[in-house]
């Protein structure tokens, strides 16, 4: 592929009152539109690497497809900016179903916080409480993301999301766009075929809804962030299960759901 | 409006060594319906607060209104999370031209960047170069975007946005997704008829290319950050005759379009 995650552009530069053209590395913005046997799909804005994985995952994350089996023949085709996928089965409903609102009659956000119905179809809760870490780990995992993500930090404003179990990373992805990077994460797994051990996602931004969701689909039981959580997404958190952990900066963090996985958490004590 | 922007919620903390329980706010993210002429037409996960503005400033953005006199009527039924907006001529047209790739037969993104058929449509070239300022302006500009935001920054990761003109702030608004801010202030400039005197946006987040059409569809002709820029970002503010500044911090920045409107920024004894 000749896409380049990144690009050199000449720039004015200002230090403390000096004026400097230069070059400096850009990162690039790259449109890939899904076609699914011939119609046009969606169309994502991402970082052009590892394409193939975030088109499985975003496919799986929206209930298209379940399983890598699902699929007859994908194929980019680079110069247009697009992915040709070939399912066995295309139910035209998943097209109505697409970003449809999961209504329901009492409230702004749906019992539990679903917004869309795929959501809803898609993400289950997580019984599973084998995952258990550490203080101490959150703060490794979340340093280990950030030194990882060097090589895209010079050119600003990337995500980063790995996929982690308590010992330490095992995928590591970034992209400009929030979610991309998870699914480029899921996408790998469904592809190669990955098995479930990894049980943590450490993301560098916030934990929005979207991000709580796409742990879930991925079978994730803890997500872990420098950054805040919304309301929502602890709603759909404390729902499917899942352990939230946030301002992971230094040695401080807040845990604010399902403190059981944590070590040395215990919310019995704590909060009655 | 009883939506809230924020919530208090109980967590765990963890600060070197010490856990306790605490209360704490946490930022909403409120799902927002627009139904045009009794139409699902799309859902957008927002700050809940000047929902009328982002609804209009969406509008106007997609090209579904050009101005205030294209909405007969609009009303927000908070309980179930809806806008319901009645245009005077409603084309079924739109809908098929929403999220809509702009394609071509030669490259990804299309000549001047454009993606979506849509921003190719509503987003004009400015030829005006009016608007000047200064090195200091833009380090000024960007401190009072910082300390406008204070009441969100506990709450973490809420972007904001700020109209401005060369002396200062004249409209700010901050949302968790990235464009509502935008649309926030576009919608307030429709609505209350603000004139177009303010034509420098300050943003908080990286220039992706959906932030620059933003500005390029409100009017402005120059867009300040204390991020990077994506390439296609760049794309755009070239073609759009857009000047952007990123990396302000501190006293220093980088200038990556349209130099001319900044003062002491000659880009023909610099580049040449």
């Amino acid at each position: 592929m000749n896409w380049n995650p990144q690009h050199t552009e000449v720039i004015i530069r200002y230090r403390d009152g000096t004026v400097t053209a230069a070059e400096d590395a850009v990162v690039s913005e790259q449109p890939v539109t899904i076609k699914i046997n011939r119609e046009e799909f969606v169309t994502l804005v991402c970082t052009p690497e590892y394409i193939e994985d975030m088109v499985i995952g975003y496919l799986a994350s929206e209930g298209i497809i379940e399983r890598m089996d699902d699929v007859r023949e994908m194929w980019v085709e680079e110069a247009g900016g697009f992915v040709h996928v070939t399912l066995k089965e295309w139910n035209p409903l998943y097209r109505k179903l697409f970003a449809k609102r999961y209504v329901t009659s009492c409230c702004g956000a749906s019992r539990h916080g679903f917004v869309y119905v795929n959501d809803a179809r898609t993400a289950k809760v997580l019984l599973d409480r084998q995952v258990q870490l550490s203080f101490a780990d959150c703060f490794r995992l979340m340093e280990e993301l950030q030194r990882g993500a060097e090589l895209f930090r010079h050119t600003g404003g990337v995500h980063s999301a790995a996929l982690c179990d308590a010992g330490g990373i095992l995928l590591a992805r970034s992209d400009i766009g929030r979610h991309n990077a998870l699914d480029k994460i899921y996408g790998h797994r469904l592809r190669h075929g990955m098995s479930p051990d990894g049980q943590i996602i450490a993301f560098s931004g916030r934990i929005s809804s979207e991000i709580l969701l796409k742990a879930a689909k991925i079978g994730c039981a803890v997500v872990l962030s420098k950054s805040a959580p919304t309301a929502l997404a602890l709603e759909l958190a404390e729902h499917l299960g899942i352990t939230t952990v946030g301002f992971i900066r230094g040695h401080s963090c807040n845990v604010y759901t399902h403190p059981e996985r944590i070590s040395g958490c215990d919310p019995e004590s704590l909060l009655h």
